[in-house]
């Protein structure tokens, strides 16, 4: 078991592998799914009906707001600088550095193995692509992709997109098997 | 142990480290090899003699065939529009949204770190290069590399190739050491 | 326990969640800090007052000097041409393939979900950014950045930068929390 003392889990968390966990002084909201090979740690606070996916690392500094998806692997950062050690050769301890913040507004999703620079913020409904590196802020209902991230479409307009984020042959795709069906 | 009872599990399947895996409803070939902190989602199909690096994950809807090698942190996805809730606010589940298959033919290469959007097909040897957002079908044979995929060789002529995938400069990568030796 | 007996372990070695991780044949030195879910495979060689992030992948033929950040999710590689099997169909052991060798330099650091191919030097003190795929060699004190990475400034220099890696708006960074205050 993984899920230290210190970490205030609302109502209804689900975590279906806690011995492949490490959580630890971190807030989790009511109803949200933890995966396998999860990090979340201290002072990471992380919304109601969240779906964090495995291998994903949510670092503290991080603020993640009701309804959001974190897809597998997405990793968090708080530092632009990051070192081992300090001049003089000693190990950085908590006193050694500035965490930078970052926010992830409500309802917004993020791609597998994206990876999210400190200090951003993702707005509202927003989509950030698989693989993407967000280096920017992103505006409510925009879908970024790539490496930075730039803006590729709107969420609220998808539908007329003629190539979908993640794929450029829509017609290859099979959409006629439910999952779970 | 993380295999569970429902995995069907060919002959000789290597999986050292069992406590650090998680496994569940899912197919996996004779002789295929699994390493740590992999999770491999129920339905997904594992074909013979593969070789999955750790800290890989497969969904469901993901089909990999015989001799494919999936490297360390390799990501697949099903979903282009992933969302945690429905409009409504209630959390999303099996019934809620369509699986985009995915296929990877025999004898394919993933390298490390690769991300696989849904939808697309990796053809027969083909090699997605180390840090690959694959965004399109990979023709077979085909070396891509980059973000988004490109075709950048052909893994028939990689022994002329000036640049082979993974360095810019083969003149310093070093081959006398025999692994293992 | 998933540290193997035959891990070369220096003074001082913390390994706060030995559970979750997969350590065998290596060598780590005095000091240096391993995170969660990280694999260090036989022969690598990790230094002194080196943090490993969480998800940090160290394969053999990797050498990492002292005084190293290898941020979250960091994965290196050996092999430039990956395959499952060899061309009769037997898997491939360690006598197929040969390793090619890496080093990380004094004081470098390598940030998050950054993916290192095999046979490149990082050099003393140099940052890789985020997300980045290193494909060549990185000169000391230089900053990388992007897939291929690219030299994108000087960590000597970064006072003086207007935007700092992985950040395009500095001005929005609010840096007045100190972390553990």
């Amino acid at each position: 078991m993984s899920v230290a003392a210190d970490v205030r889990l609302g109502r209804g968390v689900s975590i279906p592998q806690p011995d492949l966990v490490n959580l630890y002084g971190c807030t989790i909201g009511t109803g949200t799914r933890i995966g396998a090979f999860v990090e979340v740690q201290r002072k990471a606070v992380i919304g109601a009906r969240c779906k964090i996916s495995s291998h994903a690392f949510i670092c503290e500094g991080v603020t993640i707001e009701d309804e959001v998806f974190v897809g597998h692997g997405v990793k968090f950062t708080n530092d632009l600088y990051p070192r081992a050690t300090n001049d003089d050769g000693t190990s950085q301890t908590h006193a050694d550095w500035v965490v930078v913040r970052t926010r992830v507004k409500r309802r917004a999703s993020i791609g597998t193995n994206a990876t999210i620079l400190a200090g951003v913020t993702i707005g509202a409904s927003a989509l950030v692509g698989a693989g993407a590196v967000v280096t920017r802020d992103v505006p409510d209902h925009a879908i970024v992709a790539g490496v930075p991230a730039r803006i590729v479409g709107d969420i609220r307009e998808r539908g007329r997109q003629a190539r979908p984020i993640g794929t450029s042959r829509p017609g290859r795709i099979r959409r006629n098997q439910k999952r779970g069906a």
